[in-house]
C-alpha cells in the first residue's frame, strides 16, 4: 500500500488554503501538482516550493490519489465533477467553510459510481489575509480539519483522506455536513459577523467624532481584526450557510438584549454573573490542549534587560529548533518578562532541554 | 518650577493601572508612595520597585505633587475628596473608566475650594488581566490618556497633569466628561459587550454540542478573549454608563438584524457592501500612527530556519535594544518568516541600524 508520504496531490486553485495545503504535502514527501485558473497565482505559488505548476485541471489531476479542490464555494460542484472524472483512482476533496447545501450541489452534479469518490473537508485554519504570499505550511499545523463524508462516501476513501491529513499535522474530526454547518456557523461565521458589524457601527460614529477610533485600544483592534476579511469570500460563506447563520445572529441578538435590560435595568448582580459564566468557559476553553494539538507551548519567564531574549533564541538555535511563534506577554520594568513559545510538538522535548541548559526554567503549557 | 521627572506623586489602589502608572512615573525618575485598603497588594507592588509603601492613605499622599486614585468606580468619590483634602498642593486626578456620573458624585463629596484641583483623567490601557503582578511601565507606552477636566478644574492644575502624562510616555487628550464616555462607550464597552456575549452563547451551545469549541480557530479566540475580563469591575463600568452603553448595544444589534436580513434574504451584493466598508475602515485605522505613539513597530523579513530569530535578537542584545514585543506572522516552510518588532520610540533608529548592521532589512511601520 502507499504510504502517506508518497501520495500524488492534485491541487485546484493555488490561493491561501490551497498553496498552505500544498507546502504541508510537500513537507511530508508528497509529490503535488497544482493549478489555479489565474496563472499568476500558480506561478507564485510554485515560487515557494510547494508545486509543480500544471498547464490545465486535468494535468494537474491526473493519477493523482488526492485531489484537493480550494476555490470559492460557487465553482466547487463543478471542480469536483471534473477532477473526479479526469483522476479515476483519486479522492476528491475540497475546503469549502460552508458544507451541506455545497455537498447537495455537488451530488447533483457528479454522477453516482464517480460519487463515492468525494469526500468533502474543512479545514479551520485561515486568517484575516488571503493569497498564495502569505501560504505556509505551518497553517496546517495543529488546525482541526473536519471530514464531512456524504451519506454515499466510500469508507475507504474517507481512510485515506483522513490518514493524510493526519500525517500533515491536522486534528481530523468526522462530522455530517449538517452539523459541521450548525456549529461552524456559531465559531466561525457568527465571530466574522460581529466583528464587521462592530466596525460598521464605530465607522458611522466616526463620521461625527473624527476622535473615536483615537481611544480605540487593544480590545477594539482584537475584536475588528476579523473585520478586514476579504468581502467576496464572505459574501458567499454567509449566503451558503444562511439558515444556520440567521439563527445564531438571532441568538447572540437576544443575549444582547438580555445584557443591555440587566445594565439599563442597573442589575448589577446579573450583570456580573453573566459575565462571570462568560469567563468560566473562555478560560476553560483557553485550557483546552486539544485545541493546540500538533504544537507545543512553553511558557518561560526572562529578565527585561537587553539581550535576554536573545541569549533564549540562541539556545533554541543552538538546540537546533525551530520557533514557530513567540510572544512577550509583558516586559514589566525591574520586573519579570513572560514569554509563549510555540514549537512543534515533536520539538517540544529538545526546547525545553536547551533552554533548561541555557539556565532558563521552561513550563509546558500545552 | 519643577519638573516632571521630580514630582512627588501618591498611588492610591495598586492593581494592574496603579502599579502600571507608579513604574512608569518611577521610570522618569518621580518618588511614589503607594498605598491600597489590601496591604498585601501594596506589598507586591512595591516588591516591583515602582513604588515606596505607605502606612495609609494620608501618608501616600502627604506633601504629593500628584495623586492618582486607582480604585474601583463605586469608592472613586470619597477617596478623591481625602486626597484632596491631606494634600493641600496636590492635583488629584482618578483612572476610572467612566467619567459623568463619577465627577458629578466626587464634586458633591468635595468642598468647591478643594475641587478646583480635581482633574478627572482616564489612562485607556488595561487589559483582561489584573493585579499588581501583571503591571507594568511599558502599559503606559503610547497609550491615550483621556484627561476630562470638570467645568470648575484649574487650568493651571490640567497642565500640570498633562505634562506629567506625556512625560511618561503618554498621549494626552482632552475631552469632557460627558463626550468621553459616549465615545467610550462604543470603542471599549460595547467590545466588552459583545465579546461577553459571543462567548456566552457558544457556552450555551457548547451545552449540547460538546465539541463545538474544538472547532474555534483564531478568530473567535481574538473575539472572547476579553471575555474572560473581570466580572465585578466590568459590572461597575457598565452600569456607570449603562444610558451611553444602552444606545451603543442599540445601534450594534441594528447594524447586526441589518446583516441578518442582508444574508436571510440572499442581497449578496449589499453584504459584500456592508463587508467592504468596514474592512476599509479596519484597514485605514491599522494605519493610523496616532494609536501607536511612544513606541515603534519595525517588519523585519527572516529565513525560517532554526538560529534566525537568534540571529536578530543578538544584534538587537548587541545594539542594547530592549524588545518590547516581538511577533512572528507566519513561518512558511521554505519560504519567508515576517517578524513584528515593538521597540520604544526613542530606541527606533539604533533598533533599525542594529538590524541592518547584521544583514536585515527592517522596515519601520510605525
Amino acid at each position: 500500500m502507499t504510504s502517506n508520504t508518497d501520495l500524488r496531490v492534485g491541487v485546484i486553485g493555488t490561493g491561501l488554503i490551497g498553496t498552505s495545503v500544498a507546502l504541508a504535502a510537500r513537507r511530508i514527501g508528497c509529490s503535488v501538482r497544482g493549478w489555479d485558473h489565474d496563472r499568476e497565482r500558480t506561478r507564485r505559488a510554485s515560487g515557494l516550493g510547494g508545486l509543480e505548476e500544471a498547464g490545465d485541471l486535468e494535468e494537474a489531476v491526473e493519477r493523482a490519489d488526492i485531489v484537493v479542490i480550494a476555490t470559492p464555494i460557487p465553482t466547487i460542484p463543478e471542480l469536483v465533477a471534473r477532477a473526479l472524472a479526469c483522476a479515476p483512482d483519486a479522492v476528491v476533496t475540497d475546503v469549502g467553510s460552508v458544507k451541506s447545501p455545497l455537498v447537495k450541489a455537488t451530488l447533483d452534479a457528479v454522477p453516482h459510481t464517480d460519487a463515492v469518490r468525494y469526500v468533502p473537508g474543512h479545514p479551520m485554519g485561515g486568517s484575516e489575509r488571503s493569497g498564495p504570499d502569505h501560504a505556509s505550511a505551518s497553517l496546517i499545523d495543529g488546525i482541526v480539519w473536519v471530514l464531512s463524508p456524504s451519506g454515499i462516501s466510500d469508507p475507504a476513501m474517507v481512510d485515506r483522506l483522513e490518514g493524510w491529513v493526519r500525517a500533515m499535522g491536522a486534528v481530523s474530526v468526522r462530522m455530517d455536513p449538517e452539523r459541521h454547518d450548525r456549529l461552524v456557523a456559531f465559531v466561525s461565521h457568527l465571530p466574522q459577523v460581529a466583528s464587521t458589524a462592530l466596525m460598521s457601527v464605530a465607522a458611522t460614529e466616526e463620521a461625527d467624532e473624527p476622535e473615536l477610533l483615537l481611544l480605540a485600544a487593544g480590545g477594539f483592534r482584537d475584536l475588528t481584526r476579523l473585520a478586514s476579511s476579504n468581502p467576496g469570500l464572505w459574501s458567499d460563506i454567509l449566503l451558503s450557510n444562511r439558515d444556520a447563520i440567521a439563527d445564531a445572529i438571532d441568538r447572540y441578538v437576544a443575549q444582547l438584549e438580555r445584557l443591555r435590560s440587566q445594565i439599563a435595568e442597573r442589575r448589577g448582580t446579573e450583570v456580573e454573573a453573566t459575565f462571570a459564566a462568560a469567563q468560566s468557559a473562555r478560560l476553560r476553553m483557553a485550557a483546552k490542549p486539544k485545541v493546540r494539538a500538533g504544537v507545543a507551548v512553553l511558557q518561560v519567564e526572562l529578565p527585561d534587560r537587553p539581550g535576554a531574549l536573545a541569549h533564549l533564541t540562541q539556545a533554541l538555535g543552538d538546540g537546533e529548533v525551530n520557533i514557530e511563534d513567540l510572544q512577550i506577554s509583558h516586559s514589566p520594568e525591574g520586573g519579570r518578562g513572560t514569554v509563549h513559545l510555540t514549537v512543534a510538538a515533536a520539538d517540544a522535548v529538545s526546547a525545553a532541554e536547551a533552554l533548561s541548559a541555557a539556565g532558563f526554567d521552561p513550563i509546558r503549557l500545552a
